[in-house]
């Protein structure tokens, strides 16, 4: 309406001097107007008519007169919808979207209520954690974690004593990562305690380990080259500067400290920094809003996945062994609307509320773990923006070294892919004990999938073509793992 | 991305300050940046890159001081969803929003055609109109129709000629129209070869005769006003001014004309008016284009009727009857999504392309057959903007007229209202052959709503709620007639 306003009036005024009877006098066209233009906003500015109330008691003859304009209430015009109109306000569109979406769910939500009946059930949660009440693989894997942490810091400082050499040094690291990879994947596959939940939770925190101690071998070693360099030319001045200078900062054989090194494990972040940018102060109300909302989703997360992603999955079940494809097709695009809101509300509880909750605690003060990967426009954007803290990673430890040993752009980017096909496949293979390559796969195909979208679309339509691929791919990957898990476990004990 | 890129650059330009290790020299800090910021768009300003690619094979001391970039990669920020990061760039959302939208019907569209199988018949159509093949009412009265034009015809240039006094012609106009409305009705109540779609058609083309009869009663009674306050003043200068300054235009006996007459019943318009603006041409590609929409939409309403509503419509019989209150809530939001579909395309249809198709054709110039209703914040703009025909109708010859008379003007508001719901209840009711008055209280309940979406909700919220009263009154309307019609016709044979 406001935004209409003026065009309008602007229209009105135009035309106006199109109307075949010219008014008798100015009180007339005021009380009048013309009729077609100003009838939407009649209730509101309600002038007009009362003149005419006001006259039509006092003067008869008046009125004759303004007949004359209601004679003519006719305007050549276009309609708003023909493309010769110059119209386009469709604020509505985005409000019309969200209702339909809203009612749409609610459908969905009461149509599943009345078929399944509330399948919530808080206690089967703990059985997703836990099989054997005396065997708890998960947590002792966490305990165990320590160790490597040690390990890299007692290397380190050797290496910083001169103990160690360089390739001493880095064999032991080499070592120590390796076993960080592949020790939790050999527990996690071999103790038939451990459930797939507790598997994901080991490997994931394994993984973010295996990452961060990466991190700290290169930073102090680029530390110990940087400070050889600065020896020979400025005796030390820039690896750590004059202390009035820069007080309070932590110098290269100083941080080397266990102190230091759990601060690293626990940040929100994979890149070790000797000096990491601090916020002043713990903010009570932050850090509870963030802790709120935390639990909130996690609740939500398994409420919704119990009543409305199993009954889906459950489903499925049937279609896909018999590899019936319309079916299989309708259940993948059944599972996708749920999948995707749970992986909306897992990105905004880990990447917003834990992290930012963990960082609150530590006063951590780089909060940027996303970018506005929403607003996309390619698939190599949505990559590199929806995950900050690997990106960051990838990008310190893995791309530019690559770019610097002088590969291509396009090989070192395609070996970034590569790197993280290999984690996720490692992620969801270990706790399912089953290797599918579904997910490595579908991390390789974004390759192609990268260089179609960035080709041939552009602006929003290159934005739908990322959600579309976030919102499809997810749960088709999701399908092939639980048609074959399933097929696995289940099968066997119907037979 | 392009948003972004400024506030990036900005962002990055201002946390220079703050790096804790200054760069060696210009060119260094060239080739790193500040690794947290320019990650983004590294692929596709390669610069940085390059430089470090070609500097990698000649300086190896040089890349040592990049190193010194390299080491603080942090910065003090805040995460782009917390309120204090000031962030506000949505725009994916919508598109997020149609791509939901999309998949979701996808879905549904699939789960149908598996459920149901393909139910489209355009033999069935025919039926519709055609109950007896011996029997054409519908027909019949159309070219009835013509009586009453002529009569109204007649009586005019009776009046013109002052053969019928003012009484006597407004009395005859009275019986015409009181005809014109009860004739049709009593036809298609009586004659049981009519079907409710064929009823629909005559019953609706009568009342829009109706309305047009009455503005030509009223023009021309103005006309005569007007020229006698002239003829006593100016010598009818107005009502017809000198020719050469009007030429072509019609003056008041001038035009009752069958040409003219006949002009006017085919013109998509309500209102009468002696000289209709006219558009210079038809342009056969905006014609054909018309057309092609016309055809396009009527079938994918009728295949879309047919595969979607019909089913939903049957399903919703059993629960209806037993009064089951949430199974009919989740029918009638099942219900809501295709009816509203339905009704976005007969509304395009309808008046976009039908009613140009007919402009076009008779070099009617005034094709504004709506307003912006899509963006109406209150329930009175959407009434005023969505049938701009009609409520110009209701403003010059009911509402104006009111006000004149001295009615205050919420009295007058409710009156259209009444006057709109005694209409509507008029097209469902006689070829239904039901008297329920759902559709009547349904427009009599717009006047609350109106209130309260006026008093309390503003901007997107009260275009929000002018849209779910939209989706969700229709299907809840035509529920309740569906139900009464099924019971009343079906369960009797069932017994």
């Amino acid at each position: 309406m406001d935004a209409a306003g003026p065009l309008a009036l602007r229209r009105r005024a135009t035309f106006a001097a199109g109307i075949s009877l010219p008014p008798l006098d100015e009180r007339s066209a005021a009380a009048f107007g013309s009729p077609g233009g100003s009838t939407g906003p009649e209730n509101r500015r309600g002038r007009a008519v009362e003149t005419v109330q006001a006259k039509s008691r006092s003067e008869k003859k008046k009125d004759r007169n303004d007949l004359s304009d209601t004679l003519s209430c006719h305007k050549a015009q276009e309609s708003l919808l023909s493309s010769t109109s110059g119209y386009n306000n469709y604020r509505g569109i985005l409000n019309w979207c969200v209702v339909m979406l809203v009612l749409s769910n609610a459908r969905l939500f009461l149509e599943n209520l009345l078929k399944y009946g509330v399948l919530v059930d808080p206690i089967q949660v703990i059985s997703l954690f836990l099989k054997d009440p005396y065997s708890w693989p998960a947590a002792c894997l966490l305990i165990v974690s320590n160790v490597f942490i040690l390990v890299a810091l007692y290397t380190e400082r050797q290496l910083s004593k001169g103990t160690f050499s360089e390739r001493v040094g880095f064999l032991v690291h080499c070592i120590n990562m390796a076993v960080m990879l592949t020790f939790p994947a050999a527990v996690v596959l071999l103790v038939p305690s451990t459930t797939p939940v507790g598997g994901v939770f080991v490997v994931g925190t394994y993984s973010v380990l295996f990452l961060k101690m990466y991190s700290y071998k290169d930073v102090n070693l680029w530390c110990r080259e940087l400070s050889t360099i600065k020896a020979k030319k400025l005796a030390r001045s820039l690896s750590c500067p004059s202390p009035q200078q820069f007080s309070g900062k932590v110098c290269y054989p100083g941080n080397l400290t266990i102190r230091d090194m759990y601060y690293f494990v626990l940040a929100p972040t994979l890149c070790y920094e000797l000096n990491f940018p601090r916020s002043p102060k713990i903010r009570m109300s932050f850090l509870l809003r963030r802790l709120f909302e935390m639990l909130f989703f996690i609740q939500l997360l398994v409420c919704l996945t119990q009543q409305w992603m199993i009954p889906i999955i459950q489903s499925s079940m049937k279609p896909l062994e018999d590899m019936d494809l319309s079916r299989m097709t309708e259940r993948l695009l059944r599972l996708a609307v749920p999948n995707h809101l749970l992986w909306l509300m897992f990105f905004y509880s880990f990447f917003h509320s834990s992290l930012n909750f963990t960082a609150e605690l530590l006063r951590f003060g780089d909060r940027q773990f996303y970018k506005d990967w929403w607003n996309s426009e390619t698939v190599t954007y949505f990559w590199q923006n929806w995950n900050i803290p690997v990106h960051k990673w990838c990008l310190r430890h893995f791309y530019k070294p690559l770019l610097r040993k002088g590969f291509s752009k396009m090989v070192s980017q395609s070996a970034v892919f590569f790197l993280s096909a290999f984690f996720h496949e490692y992620l969801v293979s270990v706790p399912l004990r089953m290797f599918r390559l579904w997910s490595f796969l579908g991390m390789m195909a974004q390759i192609p999938l990268a260089w179609f979208v960035g080709r041939f679309l552009r602006g929003n339509y290159g934005n739908a073509a990322v959600w579309m691929s976030i919102i499809i791919g997810q749960p088709f990957a999701i399908l092939m793992y639980v048609h074959d898990y399933y097929v696995r476990n289940y099968r066997h004990d119907a037979d």
